[in-house]
C-alpha cells in the first residue's frame, strides 16, 4: 500500500460504466452523452463531494461537473463528448469542510444552540478560500467572512446561502482529494458508427451483360439503385486479385472449372495482394471514381479486410516466415480436420516477424486509407492474433479517428465480446438465428440494457452471402419483410446482403445448409432488380423511416411491452427526451393473422394516461386514435406482418 | 498497448474470485479451497491449455494445477491454502500446439485422411519437448518420438496416448503463454476466523461482592461459567482508565453522580491511555493471569481498540496536534450535531503529523499483541482513516498472521462491504435486525452467496450492549432461544453479550429506543447467573451441538428449503462432502403452535429419495424417520421453537 498521503480519506469504487477494471474503453459517437456512477463515501460524518473529470486525450486541462448524490452513497454525473478520438474521464472526491460546517449549521440554529465559535469557524474556511482567489471571486468571498465574524442572523443567512456554497464549492481547497483510478477511456466515433444502413453486393455482378465480369465503373451505376432504397454504407468484398490455384468452383466444388471466377475471399494473385485490385475490376482510378459517386449520393464505400492468401499471393513468395511450413516442404493451408481449406493459406501470428508482419498488415489499411476508404467489414477477425487487432486499430484511429471496423465474427459469445472491447466499432451478431419472441427479447435486452451497450455496436443482418437462414429458406415475402423491419428497428445499424435479399432469393445449397444455391461467392451473377416481386418499395420505405426518425438511429432507450398474443412482438424506441417515440408491432406468425392488446407503460413513454393519443403507422400513413393503456392491434401477414408507429403527444 | 511479445495469443479475463479487479484480497482459512474460474480463449481454432498458480506470497516457486474446461471458453481449477498468511494465485494460459495436434489427428485417422506427414510433426512436437529435458523424461519422450517416426498404425496410437498427452503438458514448451495480471491475493487465517463463538462481558461487574468494582482475578473466577457454555472468545470492553472530565452517569446522564463509573469506552485518564490498564481491574500481571487462564480453557481474550480520547488522555496533551482545535482554544468534541458527546475527542486523522499518528495507533495493536492478545473488536472503524486500516492491519498480519480483527461498524452497506474489504477479518451484521422469514433468507443469501461471501466472514450477534432489539424487549422466552438459534446455526460465527442475554435482560432506557436500562455501559451491574429462567442450559447444547458438526462451522453450503408455513423458516448447512448435514427449522412465531411441510431437494442433500432416513433433532435427541421429499414438522414455542436436526445417512 503507497503511504504518500495518509489524509486523503474518501474512497470512491464501483465506478460504471468501467470495462473490466478501466482495461479497454466505452465507445459512444460525438454528441452523446456519458453517464457516470459511483460509490463515494468517507470516514465519519464529514460531507464530501464529488466531482467527474473529462478531457479529450492528450490534451492537459481537465473539465468538470459536479456528480449529483443519489442516496446509498452513490453519486451520478454526466458529460457530452464533442469531438471525434479519445476522451478520458474519471473522478475526484473530497471531504468537504465548508459544506459539513454548514449542513451543521442549519442543525445547530434549528436546534437553538450557540453557534457563535461556528460562525467564526466558517469565517476562517472563507478566508482560507479567499486567500487563493483573486478579483471579483476574492471580494465576494472576503464579504462573506466578514459577514460571519460579524455574528448574529446575518452571518447566519450568509453561511447558509447558495451563492457562498457555489463559490465554495468552487474556490475553497480540495485539501487531500482522491482521484480515482485507472483513468477511463472513451472511444468518440462519428455518427455513422452508431447509425448506418449497409448493403453489400458483389461488384462483378453489376456488369449490364449478364454473364459478363461486372467493374467498378458498372458498379457506380448501380449506386443510385442502392442510394435510392436508403442505405449509406455499400460493402464491397474482396476487390483484389484472387488466386488460381486450387480456385474454388461454382457451389464451393473443389476443382474449378475453365472460366470460374473464384471466391473474392481467396485473395492474392501474380497481380498483387491486398493492395491491388482485381484487373477485371478496373483501375484504382476506377475505384476512386466509384469513392466519389458514392459521395455524391450520401453513401460511403466500405472494404472487406480478410487477412488470409491465396497460394499465389505475394506474400507467400516474399515471406515465407509468414506462414506454417510442414515438414514436407509444403505450406499449411486453412483446414478445420477433417475439413480442407486448400485455396487458402492462413496467416502464421507465431511468425518470429511477428512485428513485420503486422506493420504489413495495418499497411494494407492505411492504404486504404489513404485511397479514402474509412470503413472495413473485418473477415473472420477472431482467427487472427487479438492483439494484432488492438493494436492495429488504436494505430490508424489514432491517426484517422472517423474509421470504423465492423467485426464479422460469428463465433462464440465471449470471442465476440472481446472484440468489440478491443477496439472494433461494429459487429455482426447472432440476430440471423433469433426467431421468436423469447429470443428476440432476451438478446435485444442483453445487447442493450447490460454492460455489453458500452462497447458492443450490434449490426443486424437477416442475410449475408454465407448466411441463407431457414426462415428465410421458405421464401415467404412476409417472412423477408418481417427480418427486414426487425432489423432495421430493433438495431440502429442493420444491413443487408443484396439484391439477393430484396429479389428473396432463397434457395439453399442443400438441404439443411445455411448456404446460397448458386452463390454469388463463386460466381458472377445476373440480378432482375425492376423483379416485381422485389422488396425495394418495402425497404425505401423502412429506411426512410430509420432517417426521419432519431428513435430509430440509437439503441439507448429499447423497452419491450405486454402483448396479450406470443405471436406478436412489440417494443418501442425513443429519444432520450421522448419527443420521438417509435412503437414496433410485428406479426411473428406467417401465415395467420393475429391480433392482441397492447399494454403500455404510459408514464415510461411521457403520454398523459387522461387523454386520447394518436398513433400513426409511419408505413401505411394510417392514424389511430389509442386510449389509455391497453389499445387493439391486428397483422395480417399477407398484407403487412409490421406496424411501424410513431406516437404523437 | 505493450509490444513486447505480439506472438501471445491467449486471452484470460473474467476471473472469479478477483475482487474489484484484484484491488482486494479473497479470504480463507488454513486448510480451504480456493475454486478459481475464468475465461480463456485463442484466435481460430487452436486448443489451448491453461494451469492455476498460486503460492505463499513470499516464496518464489509457484505451484501448479491444470484447470479443467468447463465449456463456453470457461475454465475451472483448484488449490488448497495450507499455511497462514497471504497466497497468491494468477492463472497461465498457452496455445497448446501438440493438444491440437492430437485432437486433429483423432478426426484425421477417424475420416481416414493420410496422416504420414502428421505424425511427422507430431515427432517434432515430442523431439522439441525431449531436447530439454533429462533422465527418464527424456527417454520416455525420445521412445514416442521414434514411434512416431515410424509411422503406421503404433504411430498413431503413441500420438494418442494419454501418457503421452500428460508428459507433453508437462514438459513441452509452452511458447509465448499469457499470464493473467494482476496476481490476486488470499488471505489466509486460522480457524477462528472462521467459525468462532464469543462471549462478551463487563469484567468491571464480575466482583462476587454486588456494587464492588470487579477486577481481572475476579472475570478469571468467572472463565469456568463462560467456557461451559461453550464459547471460545471472551471479549472484553476497553480495560483501560476512563475519564473524569465529562464522565456520563448511570443511563447516559451528562453529569455523573460521585462514584459513578463511566464509560469504558471513554478512556484515557491521568493512569494512561490505550496501552494502560484501568487500575480497578488490575495490573498487567493479573490480566495476563486471565489470558493464561482463559487459554486452559480453550478460550481466548478479545480487546476492544476504540480509538477516541477522553478529555483527560495523555495524547491530549503530548499530541494537540492530532485533534481539531476551535477557534475559542477548545478541542473539538464528538459530535453529531446537534448532538454532543462531551466525554469524548475523536481523533483527526487530517493531522498533519498523521504518520506519527498512524504509527502510534498501531502500536497500541501491536502492544497487546505482544502481551498475547491475538483478537480485537474494533469500535466504530468507520469513524477512523480507511486507509489507516487497510496499513495497520496489513502490517499487523504481515508479521503475526493469527491476528483477528472484528470491524464493529453497523453503518451503510457500502462502508461495511469495504471495511471487510481492506482487511477486517469478521464483521458485525444487519443481523440484530432481520427478524422475517424474508429478511433472514434474503440476508443470508447475500452474505454466503454473491461475491460479499469472498472477503466479509459475517459474525451474528443478537444483543451487544447498544443492541436489545425490539423484538427481545419483549422478554419472551422462546424470542431469546429463538434468536440466539439463528445466529448460532446461520452464521459459523456468532456472540451474545452477557450475562444479559442468558438471564433475558429486556428492559429498555425507554420506548422506541435499543438501549438497555440501566445499562452496564455506565455502571456496575450484579448478575444471578444461577437464575431459574437462565438460557444458559439451552446455550449449552446449542454451542455443542456447534462443536460437534462441521457443516455448523462453516458458511460455505447454506441453502433454503421449502416450507408451506410462513411461519417457518427452513434451511441447511453442510460440509462439502456432505457426510455432515445439519437441517434447522424454526417457529418465527412466538405466540402459537406452528406446523408445516418441508419440501427437501433430496438430491442436492445426498440423500436416497428410495429409502427411509432418519433425521435427529440434536437439541432433544428425539430421532424421527423421514420418507422422500415432504416430512411433517410441528413447533411450539412454549416448548422448544426450535429443530435442529441431523441428517443421518
Amino acid at each position: 500500500m503507497r503511504l504518500k498521503e495518509g489524509r486523503q480519506r474518501v474512497i470512491i469504487e464501483g465506478v460504471d460504466p468501467e470495462i473490466d477494471g478501466g482495461r479497454f474503453a466505452i465507445k459512444r459517437t460525438v454528441g452523446e452523452k456519458v453517464i457516470v456512477e459511483a460509490d463515494a463515501f468517507t470516514d465519519g460524518h464529514d460531507a464530501l463531494s464529488l466531482a467527474l473529470l473529462y478531457r479529450p486525450e492528450g490534451t492537459k486541462k481537465w473539465s468538470e461537473t459536479p456528480m449529483e448524490f443519489l442516496g446509498n452513497d452513490r453519486w451520478r454525473g454526466v458529460f457530452s463528448v464533442s469531438t471525434m478520438g479519445r476522451y478520458v474521464y474519471t473522478l475526484l472526491g473530497w471531504v468537504d469542510h465548508f459544506k459539513t460546517w454548514a449542513r451543521d449549521l442549519r442543525k445547530r440554529v434549528d436546534a437553538g444552540q450557540d453557534v457563535t465559535v461556528d460562525l467564526v469557524i466558517g469565517a476562517q474556511y472563507v478566508e482560507a478560500a479567499a486567500a487563493h482567489t483573486k478579483g471579483k471571486v476574492a471580494t465576494a468571498l472576503q464579504g462573506y467572512a466578514r459577514a460571519l465574524r460579524a455574528g448574529g442572523d446575518e452571518a447566519i443567512n450568509a453561511g447558509l446561502s447558495p451563492e457562498l456554497a457555489a463559490l465554495m464549492y468552487q474556490h475553497a481547497e480540495r485539501a487531500y482529494a482522491a482521484t480515482y483510478e485507472p483513468e477511463l477511456i472513451v472511444i468518440v466515433d462519428r455518427e455513422r458508427a452508431r447509425f448506418s444502413t449497409w448493403y453489400e453486393l458483389f461488384p462483378r455482378s453489376c456488369a449490364p451483360e449478364p454473364g459478363k465480369h461486372g467493374t467498378f465503373r458498372d458498379c457506380a451505376a448501380r449506386l443510385p439503385y442502392v442510394a435510392a432504397m436508403g442505405f449509406d454504407v455499400l460493402y464491397l468484398p474482396p476487390i483484389h486479385p484472387i488466386g488460381i490455384t486450387k480456385r474454388k468452383g461454382k457451389n464451393n466444388s473443389v476443382v474449378a472449372q475453365p472460366g470460374d471466377v473464384g471466391s473474392p475471399w481467396a485473395i492474392g494473385g501474380p497481380e498483387g495482394g491486398h493492395k491491388a485490385i482485381h484487373p477485371d475490376l478496373g483501375t484504382l482510378e476506377d475505384f476512386t471514381f466509384l469513392l466519389n459517386q458514392a459521395r455524391e449520393l450520401g453513401m460511403e464505400i466500405a472494404l472487406d479486410i480478410a487477412f488470409q492468401c491465396s497460394p499465389d499471393h505475394p506474400y507467400v513468395q516474399d515471406h515465407p516466415e509468414w506462414f506454417v511450413r510442414r515438414p514436407d516442404g509444403s505450406i499449411q493451408y486453412a483446414e478445420n480436420p477433417p475439413k480442407k481449406y486448400e485455396d487458402i493459406y492462413p496467416i502464421n501470428f507465431e511468425s518470429d516477424d511477428w512485428r513485420g508482419l503486422w506493420e504489413e498488415l495495418k499497411s494494407v489499411m492505411d492504404y486504404w486509407v489513404d485511397q479514402g476508404v474509412k470503413i472495413f467489414r473485418v473477415d473472420n477477425p477472431h482467427t487472427k492474433s487479438f492483439h494484432f487487432w488492438e493494436w492495429a486499430i488504436s494505430e490508424i484511429k489514432r491517426k484517422h479517428p472517423d474509421t470504423i471496423f465492423l467485426a464479422e465474427a460469428f463465433t462464440r459469445p465471449k470471442v465476440m465480446s472481446n472484440l468489440a472491447r478491443l477496439g472494433f466499432t461494429q459487429s455482426y451478431t447472432y440476430f440471423a438465428w433469433r426467431t421468436n419472441k423469447w429470443e428476440l427479447t432476451q438478446y435485444l435486452t442483453e445487447l442493450t440494457q447490460t454492460e455489453m451497450s458500452q462497447y458492443f455496436r450490434p449490426n443486424f443482418w437477416p442475410n449475408t452471402p454465407d448466411i441463407l437462414t431457414e426462415q428465410l429458406q421458405q421464401g415467404q415475402r412476409s417472412m423477408f419483410m418481417t427480418r427486414l423491419a426487425l432489423a432495421a428497428t430493433m438495431a440502429a445499424s442493420y444491413g443487408i446482403y443484396g439484391p439477393a435479399f430484396e429479389l428473396l432469393e432463397h434457395e439453399p445449397v442443400a438441404p439443411g445448409k445455411e448456404e446460397y444455391l448458386n452463390s454469388e461467392k463463386y460466381e458472377i451473377k445476373a440480378w432482375d432488380l425492376d423483379a416485381d416481386y422485389s422488396l425495394k418499395d418495402f425497404i425505401v420505405r423502412v429506411n426512410a423511416i430509420r432517417h426521419q426518425n432519431p428513435a430509430l438511429q440509437s439503441n439507448a432507450y429499447v423497452r419491450f411491452h405486454f402483448v396479450d398474443n406470443d405471436h406478436l412482438i412489440v417494443y418501442s424506441k425513443s429519444t432520450e427526451d421522448r419527443s420521438n417515440v417509435i412503437l414496433v408491432v410485428i406479426n411473428l406468425d406467417q401465415t395467420w393473422t393475429q391480433a392482441g392488446w397492447v399494454g403500455l407503460s404510459l408514464e415510461e413513454l411521457g403520454i398523459d394516461p387522461f387523454r386520447p393519443y394518436e398513433v400513426v403507422d409511419l408505413l401505411t400513413n394510417a392514424h389511430y386514435l389509442w386510449h389509455g393503456t391497453h389499445n387493439y392491434v391486428e397483422l395480417n401477414p399477407h398484407v403487412l406482418p409490421v406496424h411501424i408507429l410513431r406516437i404523437e403527444q
